[in-house]
């Protein structure tokens, strides 16, 4: 039957469902939205979603693999961060794309437990994201930006990635009924960079440091 | 009816369905625990159970609202830290609470979007412990242990209280099999601890830098 049908428009029907699934996910929470939603939000019948993904952890999971994909672009970036600007630049990318699969944040343990095939996929992406950001230090060190020693580099990295993790679920026990809106976008986005982006701050030789306090400065004020 | 019994066996009956429902919550996570898996874990019917808590969600706030008690008490604390050892103490022992309530830290959004009365319980936790750590770090600046500046205070504790909230999550998402069992308490623990006293590591006075160096070397050895 599916050979039957031309390629093109099922590819974009796949690719709709999963960015009206994603929309929907950001906005209520992955476990308070239905497959019929997804479908009834696109105007299509729950039979043609059906024919696509079969079934709802099928949806989540092709958005988590999306999403782990984005991120594996992003920290293939890493190495080249040669200064505070694009460390600056590259953090709050970071963020960006933090923020736009946003569901996965606020619930990952949750969704971990319901779906182990994502196990593998959420772990390989956590220890990705501490290796980058070490390949940022070991970057900012070559150039001369910061004396941290090697051996230290894990653990500043490994934290930069705990506070990259969960900075939007900190965010929202703090204030649940607006962290996670859209209109905190750019406030969420800011504020999780600048605050990752003080981890390092200690570690910067003078001048770096004096440099990155006058970028967080700047920001801060847009940030509220 | 109730004022016909002894009040005795009754408070005791409903302290044991929250020392049963806590070890069973921690070990298989609160969504995945039944009020009768409690009552059957206790050797008691579930109607005597649902005589003491008329809902699953009862138990829950019952533990949370216990939890930040024994929180708010370690809080009260934080200006008695006078030194190096004294502030390793003192977050150890955060995490060992930490650790006897983590279904709540593994799960924490979760339970925030189904129990709208815990809002403001689990806000106002957070942001006591955003001030218990900034209390602790004025207490090492007055003691001269820290040249850390008042005003820069706010965004370490805000860190160090983001790693301690998540870091059994953290934990959990790179080892989901082994993070939260039983036998990983004391590598959780020390490990926990050890990450947040790194956060003030690089804002210590020099002499206090190397106690603290050296207090961490020998936890390390501990952990793995």
């Amino acid at each position: 039957m599916a050979s039957a049908r031309p390629t093109k428009p099922k590819r974009r029907t796949k690719e709709r469902v999963l960015e009206h699934a994603l929309a929907l996910y950001n906005r209520f929470g992955e476990p308070n939205v239905s497959i019929n939603a997804v479908a009834s939000d696109m105007g299509i019948s729950p039979g043609n979603l059906y024919y696509h993904y079969p079934s709802k952890d099928g949806v989540t999971e092709a958005l988590i693999v999306q999403h782990a994909e984005h991120m594996r672009a992003l920290h293939a970036a890493a190495s080249d961060v040669g200064d505070i600007e694009s460390a600056w630049f590259f953090l709050h990318t970071w963020f960006e794309r933090v923020w736009a699969a946003r569901f996965l944040y606020r619930d990952q343990n949750n969704l971990l437990i319901k779906t182990r095939v994502l196990e593998a996929t959420l772990r390989d992406l956590t220890n990705a994201s501490i290796q980058a950001l070490q390949d940022m230090l070991q970057a900012l060190h070559t150039q001369g930006w910061t004396p941290l020693a090697p051996q230290h580099m894990p653990r500043v990295a490994q934290n930069m990635a705990l506070v990259i993790n969960y900075w939007l679920s900190f965010a929202y026990v703090r204030d649940p009924r607006h962290a996670l809106e859209p209109e905190s976008e750019q406030n969420a986005v800011l504020q999780g960079a600048l605050n990752t982006m003080s981890l390092m701050l200690p570690y910067l030789s003078g001048p770096a440091q004096q440099h990155l306090q006058a970028v967080m400065a700047h920001y801060a004020t847009e940030a509220h």
